[in-house]
């Protein structure tokens, strides 16, 4: 057995520990359990040997977690980025097991956050600490840039890379935040969608009304709510937001075909991860152009009106849809807004007003496959799981990785251990035990090989 | 000074203890509020000298408040009728003061329920207390009928009226929870829409995803709730529920030709009492007959998906609609819903599936401005407010209206003293203290009149 075999017991224990911390960093109430996540992420990072442990603090942003080992002289340095907040847990009385409560359950982990991404930031921390407790030093240089804000928009981290590039000097950016194609199936993600998350607030009178004594003759914000949404995607699945589609950039026929050998079992897609009757989306596209290549108009809920068990009468005056579109290659957010914003008022009722208010917004990307640090990543993979590894894309955005490219001017090696039904942003979120541990040897395997170039 | 004079301080200050009580009847935990509100009712119907007053009880339903004074042999006798429960009161921030700490501002008592219904009912009890108080005795037989289940669909009072009618034996009804058409406008209301109040159960998976992973190919519960309310009712304020218009009856000419002559500025309503910038509404038919004479389909709220501070990327498996029809006469519950069911089916988009769920339903009704229970509280009114009676109808539901006709078989005098602004079931409701004070004496002077005939 190997130092990473030896410690499975601890590494779990550990990731328990992170996992209990609910860092809802959507959730002002949960601010102090949010510092505590980074003071753990930090605490572990000092104890597996990192140089120059920090908290990078900006008043009312989340501390970004800042370590380093740079003695490796004229080898390459990598900057392993992660996330230590999550997701609200909500609805709570989904959830089998209490979601800072993590369980184990046929050899997965449940808790908010196992996959997404406390698991996997553990994974990267867990294999320097081993490389570094058998071995004393590290074969490359590295950096951790650990944030706090991924599931809110990444403020704080889109500050610090713009304005401190020279600290984070590094030659390949590692991230762990994706998942496997399938188990067994080790997967590098070569591309992400971008993202426009915004609110659109209506408002059809200054005060609610009774809907006996003015229905009939007053608008209603959740009516008009509905029929702006209708509006911007149809019945079909197809986008009317004017401009929208004009500039996505296709995928290649060569990347195309790689999809078409992936195994992909649509209705067993359909049935165990999307849990529909059915699947829906834009006519005349295949699954993963749909979910990985084609941009998207999603609505997120309606806030407004009664809601509450029972029965009130009342027409709502106000509603606040929470809506996102995810972006492809080659579409801008700053256009996008201004698309949203032009469509939500032509959609716009009469006797209403609306408005297209942002909450955050980044870039898609893409990653060359044949660059070298993807070539020796996608290597050390295949050797820890036995198989070569796959390429895909994935649907959601790591807006970090359009940061890294534009101002340290690095790719980024996009290698992720959660698997497609981890319930990512859902009740019941889970974390495959067999990938926790492989993906620490993985990523040790990979610190080794690059080591050796 | 009269009776009714020198005492309009304890009058109000008998209001506002009642108007604290918050007896929301849709809220499980105000059971204990609304159960203090009928206890409040029956000691002062009580202390105004009724006889036999009684809380009528029935497991899991509020109380009934009866009371009666029969000691006028060979006179009519009225069957007072009104509601001690109110609407919850939110939007919580938007009332000026505390929607249960009664206020007085410019003439008007500002609190939940002020106008709808406590401050009506209590000029049933005051209006009998000092008619008693005076003559020590009543020139007519009356009975009270106090419920408090009238905001969620009064099942208990139906139970009572059809199972106990002999109890209830009287010649008319006065039902005092209506409005002045307006200011010093002494006002019968003659029609009133019914309703079916229900919800809308859509799935679209069985379990929230990730937009994403998932977006693009997966349906959203929410979408899908836009997509039914659009269907059901168009952008022109169209209803597109099969068959719900085909036995609606219209208004006679000589109805239309007295609401022509209503005073009425549709501007002014546009603005003061709607405050919206254009009225909606079907196409085609005036604002009386959008709002008295028209069925309509209003959605009230939409619960499901992410709606709090900030971003969650979640696409909803499940939402629930909260839509009410108004219904007009010759439509029947039971086959509106029959409708609503099949239009929601048929409305449901792919991958989903929709479900229509009573929650209530009542008729409409219309009683005969001919009547001579009517022609003579016209005359009361006429002569308290020092102008002529004007016969309107209500686009609200009063259910009780059509069980005293259908198992009492008696007519209803919906004689209000509510005025349009009032903001019932909104923020900031409230009630102008003229009418209240005048309406105690119109119905003291009413029971005079009747006396003598």
């Amino acid at each position: 057995m190997n130092y990473y075999q030896q410690h499975r017991e601890q590494f779990l224990e550990g990731l328990k520990t992170f996992l209990r911390i609910p860092s809802i960093s959507t959730s002002p109430e949960h601010t102090g359990d949010v510092r505590r996540a980074a003071e753990f992420v930090a605490g572990e990072l000092r104890a597996a040997g990192l140089d120059n442990v920090e908290l990078l603090e900006r008043p009312g942003r989340n501390p970004l977690v800042y370590a380093d080992w740079l003695k490796a002289a004229g080898k390459p340095t990598l900057l392993f980025y992660g996330h230590y907040d999550v997701q609200p847990p909500d609805p709570l009385d989904e959830w089998t097991s209490p979601p800072f409560e993590p369980e184990v359950r046929n050899g997965n982990i449940y808790a908010r956050g196992s996959s997404d991404d406390k698991g996997q930031t553990y994974i990267l921390i867990k294999a320097v600490e081993g490389y570094l407790a058998t071995h004393g030093k590290l074969p490359v240089n590295v950096r951790f840039l650990i944030e706090g804000e991924e599931e809110v928009g990444g403020e704080h981290i889109e500050e610090y890379v713009s304005q401190r590039p020279a600290r984070l000097k590094s030659d390949c950016a590692i991230v762990c935040d994706t998942e496997m194609f399938a188990p067994d199936l080790p997967t590098i993600c070569v591309g992400l969608r971008g993202i426009v998350y915004g609110e659109i607030h209506v408002q059809s009178s200054d005060h609610d009304l009774h809907s006996g004594v003015y229905g009939g003759a007053a608008p209603n914000a959740i009516q008009a709510a509905a029929e702006i949404i209708c509006a911007l995607k149809d019945r079909q699945g197809r986008i009317h937001i004017p401009g929208f589609t004009d500039s996505v950039q296709l995928p290649s026929e060569e990347e195309k075909t790689a999809w078409a050998r992936l195994p992909f079992n649509e209705e067993e897609y359909r049935v165990k991860e999307v849990g529909s009757t059915e699947l829906t989306g834009e006519p005349g596209y295949s699954v993963f152009d749909r979910t990985w290549a084609r941009p998207t108009f999603e609505v997120h809920g309606i806030r407004g009106g009664f809601t509450g068990d029972g029965a009130k009468t009342v027409i709502p005056a106000r509603a606040v849809i929470k809506v996102s579109t995810r972006l492809v290659p080659n579409q801008k957010p700053a256009e996008v807004i201004e698309q949203l914003k032009a469509a939500v008022k032509a959609a716009t009722p009469k006797g209403c007003t609306a408005e297209f208010r942002t909450v955050h917004g980044a870039e898609a990307s893409l990653t060359d496959p044949k660059n070298p640090f993807v070539q020796a990543a996608a290597r050390s993979l295949a050797q820890s799981f036995g198989s070569e590894t796959v390429y895909i894309r994935s649907g959601g955005s790591i807006p970090v990785v359009g940061l890294f490219d534009r101002y340290l001017g690095i790719p980024s090696v996009l290698m992720g251990f959660g698997l497609p039904d981890d319930n990512l942003h859902a009740p019941n979120e889970k974390f495959h035990l067999p990938n926790f541990y492989r993906g620490i040897e993985a990523v040790a395997g990979y610190l080794e090989a690059l080591g050796n170039t």
